[in-house]
């Protein structure tokens, strides 16, 4: 289904990565309808949209059936896309219970909803932390098995599973994307987000979690949008890809691209003891992407890149 | 953890599989705590327990956080069996919601209480369905992908999910089975129970979901309960297994030993057209059983052997 013209349900359309797709949706002339209660979006992220009649924001909870009758009753939704989640894995270590009503309910609910109304299109944000601590070798979309290690992990995994169902049962197109970090303007937390914010309190000392040697592949948001838009425009049943970057970026190099960004020299930086950053974290991992570059989309920047882009767009950030 | 004289919850325990399993246990002279809604179990179950000191009866609803804390409060648990879930898959094909409240909720709330109270030892019913369709082969615990094909399936896969996180969040020893098609006295639903209940009701005529040909492996109540007793005693850790036995029956087969079971001859069998009995249903499936079998266990009953006890089970039953 080509992404004109058409009526779009954003769940989490206010969020970092949500905010970036409506304004990518908008810009190819579709309806956005944007659904978002503010847990971890924020107004700051779509303000600018707020004249546009093509744009519509609900302040709401879409784990909530009521709600989301109200959505599909007053608009004929032609497409969801679901990115409403707890994003912070570190908090809902300390909260599971987030995980459950923020990222598993609001999945089954936006199935329910769909099934309920006829809709077919579907674009589901999962991520990485599926895979839990795999012990070697690039993860595939076919790796085994999955047992994730956080809360957060879980709930998308749970997710894919109600999906896969709605899909079977209801002839849904499907599409979901393993997001590993994502980075860019309007990130709001993470650690290159926390450099900067320790930084910009105390310029002389660094505190980091872990023993710098943590290392991912980070992918820029926007290179994100890109695969997000192409492949959901072709997307036929049920398929799930892993996206991101073949390179990776370890937390070290972070710290220095953060000083040299913020033309700060002499930084102490105090690094833990192991490269377990909190319980629940996996220090590595390497996505095998042929899938993903099979349908012609491929990063343009390499992680270390996006890193980089992203700490000039945060410090340039007014916010 | 030997499992004598201690504090047990059974999550379902009224029902077909969870009351075969309170049984064992008070055998055992554990102290049973058996909690269910009476959605699927039945007061008929285990009316025979009710005298019995080391048997306590809870009507509840798992899923409730509130109701959980009463539990843990009141006992001091030593050991979780979840066997609480909508277990009739064509119910919920026409009402998803029923998967979501009676199979999801109730694991995220039982391992949320599990949590907060330190308990450390878990036993959860799965299911074969969490592999949905697979084209080729034995199926193996590391099988991939898992996409079920029915709410059900998607329920007990998250489940899986939920249960990966907390274990290794919280230290836990999580003890996963995956079911085949159980059966046995106290059956609620299922093409044994339908087709007694049929033939009941019009002793000439017999129609069959399906063309027939559709193959299951099922297993005796009796020798699952073995299993889970045996396994879960020793477990460490996260570890999933297929349960079943190497044998299958068609469909065919149970309507003639069902005939013969109840003595009737030239019954007009009318057959569906193709091999689904009905949206959500997996035709045929065979496990690979080399890890249950490496713990000792093997059922003693063939599947035909399974059948025709529960054939003369049910049919010997007052209820």
């Amino acid at each position: 289904m080509e992404l004109k013209n058409k009526n779009i349900l954003v769940a989490g359309g206010a969020g970092f990565i949500g905010s970036h797709l409506c304004d990518s949706l908008i810009y190819k002339k579709n309806n956005v309808i944007c659904a978002d209660n503010y847990l971890r979006g924020n107004e700051n992220n779509i303000k600018h949209l707020f004249d546009n009649d093509k744009f519509h924001f609900l302040k709401m909870d879409v784990s909530i059936n009521q709600e989301l009758d109200k959505i599909f009753n007053d608009y004929n939704i032609d497409y969801v896309f679901h990115l409403a989640a707890n994003s912070d894995i570190q908090a809902s270590a300390k909260a599971p219970q987030i995980e459950f009503k923020s990222t598993a309910s609001t999945t089954w609910a936006l199935l329910d909803a769909m099934r309920k109304y006829n809709c077919k299109n579907l674009f589901f944000a999962s991520t990485s932390a599926v895979y839990g601590k795999q012990n070697y070798g690039l993860l595939s979309e076919e790796t085994t098995p999955l047992y994730p290690i956080s809360y957060y992990g879980s709930a998308k995994l749970a997710s894919e599973a109600f999906i896969s169902a709605f899909a079977k049962m209801n002839d849904m197109n499907a599409l979901v994307f393993r997001f590993p970090n994502v980075i860019g303007n309007r990130l709001t937390h993470g650690v290159i987000f926390d450099f900067i914010a320790k930084l910009r309190s105390n310029p002389h000392e660094l505190e980091v979690l872990g023993d710098g040697t943590q290392s991912k592949p980070y992918v820029h948001v926007s290179d994100l949008i890109k695969a997000i838009i192409n492949v959901s425009s072709e997307n036929k049943g049920l398929n799930i890809y892993n996206v991101g970057v073949d390179s990776e970026t370890d937390v070290k190099s972070i710290a220095q691209f953060v000083c040299e960004g913020m033309n700060l020299k002499n930084v102490k930086i105090n690094y833990g003891e192991n490269n377990i950053g909190w319980k629940g974290d996996v220090p590595h991992f390497q996505y095998d992407l042929r899938k993903i570059w099979a349908t012609g989309w491929k990063a343009t920047m390499t992680s270390d890149e996006a890193v980089k882009q992203t700490i000039d767009e945060v410090l340039s950030c007014k916010a």
